[in-house]
């Protein structure tokens, strides 16, 4: 585990009370649960399912990692949250947006674990026009203090909202008419003769596993990024920031998402 | 200062004599010079001279600043050298292979600090077929162990040089043909409409002050990327990458460049 640096660590909030009632009270901004294996009060299941449904990822662990994580303080009742950098939007809110958009474009992201990757794609999807970003699973990194600073900003700007059904999130954005497009190393697809045409979803996977089949299986189109010279893989947010400037040149290109075309190079 | 994890910090060397010898012996594995202000033998000055003609980064911090640094070992006679993960290659050797190849493309970095853009860096300019980096003046990092990790082997194939005159470099290469072009978020060049026919360098500058004014003054042209939504600057190797990428999508479809066009989607 990398030791981060005091400024890039989150915030917490301790014990199983005030955990509960945080999430009861309906804030999206605890980023994640951790919970020491060894403890756990009577209440401990209601806090699980109240997670669950908040759709706020729980991480068990030992109860010297869990005290270790958090910088070495003491653990009440073995519960602790870490509250997020910035608060996380509603999913719904980010796929309402780009539905009313002709250039709707929706970045999801399933398996991330760096938090600096998270920061640098949300930097580059805010300057390519997206609505938001989709955080997939338990094992997608979250909006913490180390991904807010690599976002430089772009987190007030662009919503990310956690998606507790990524597959079915495909699915009825297909549906609803958005071309959803996957990043696949094994993608037959060169990432420059896609149609990225109209509405678009892009998905992209973590940095050791890549995308999940379930979520591969769903898309419409596995696009790659050519590699020359024995490289085995791009790091993942340079990886979606070529798609992305690929979609906003096809734009440029054909006129449409005019607010795109007018925009001078550099300049807001 | 981040403080590093241990297998992201340099191995050093240690002491005036050791390390005035590695840099006599001409070894290319000298990443940076640490000097005490408050130290230096009678050799200190001969020691200065022979880094300066090697082309080695030197820096001067106080005596408790560079025991930090290195992980609070004593600094034996105020001298150490931290040794880099991979050996520099020349940077005519990187300039000879480029010049040689209709596709010529060489990256120059000027100014980068943070060490997992460099290599990130590295693994796009492998993967679009680049034939070598370029490093700046001393404020540029070099090839740390945690440069190396990220680069995640690309280090091995693709050949990193120090660049003591970059204005200088830039100026041969354009006088030898190639294509010399800046990144900047000023310039007047969209990225997708400049020129990349033919051998070319991209230059690129650091994560805080973007490229130096004698550097921006020294190329053919200045090609920025759109920013929407207010977002004022992107990652740099997202930035990198998104230049690379669509010159080698121009080599792709001009049939420029074979190789690359041979290349199916993800293979090497």
């Amino acid at each position: 585990m990398r030791r981060l640096p005091d400024e890039e660590r989150p915030e917490v909030l301790f014990g199983l009370h005030p955990v509960l009632e945080a999430i009861e009270a309906g804030t999206r901004s605890i980023d994640r649960i951790l919970v020491a294996r060894e403890g756990g009060g009577h209440n401990l299941g209601r806090l699980l399912r109240a997670a669950r449904e908040a759709g706020i990822p729980v991480t068990h662990l030992p109860r010297e990692v869990l005290a270790r994580k958090i910088g070495g303080r003491a653990v009440h009742q073995g519960v602790a949250a870490q509250i997020a950098a910035v608060a996380y939007a509603l999913p719904e809110l980010v796929v309402a947006a780009a539905s009313a958009d002709p250039a709707g474009l929706i970045v999801m992201l399933d398996g991330i674990e760096d938090p600096r990757n998270l920061g640098a794609i949300a930097r580059t999807a805010a300057a390519t026009g997206a609505h938001g970003i989709l955080l997939g699973t338990e094992d997608t990194v979250g909006l913490t203090p180390a991904a807010a600073k690599t976002a430089a900003g772009a987190l007030e700007r662009l919503p990310v909202a956690r998606e507790p059904k990524p597959r079915r999130r495909i699915e009825t954005l297909r549906e609803a008419g958005f071309r959803t497009v996957a990043l696949d190393p094994r993608g037959r697809t060169p990432w420059d003769e896609e149609n990225y045409g109209g509405r678009v979803l892009v998905v992209a996977g973590g940095e050791s596993h890549g995308l999940r089949r379930s979520l591969l299986e769903a898309v419409d189109a596995r696009v790659s990024l050519p590699l020359a010279g024995g490289v085995e893989s791009l790091n993942v947010s340079v990886a979606v920031g070529a798609v992305l400037f690929e979609i906003l040149r096809r734009r440029r290109a054909a006129g449409k998402g005019a607010a795109f075309a007018r925009i001078p190079g550099g300049s807001p």
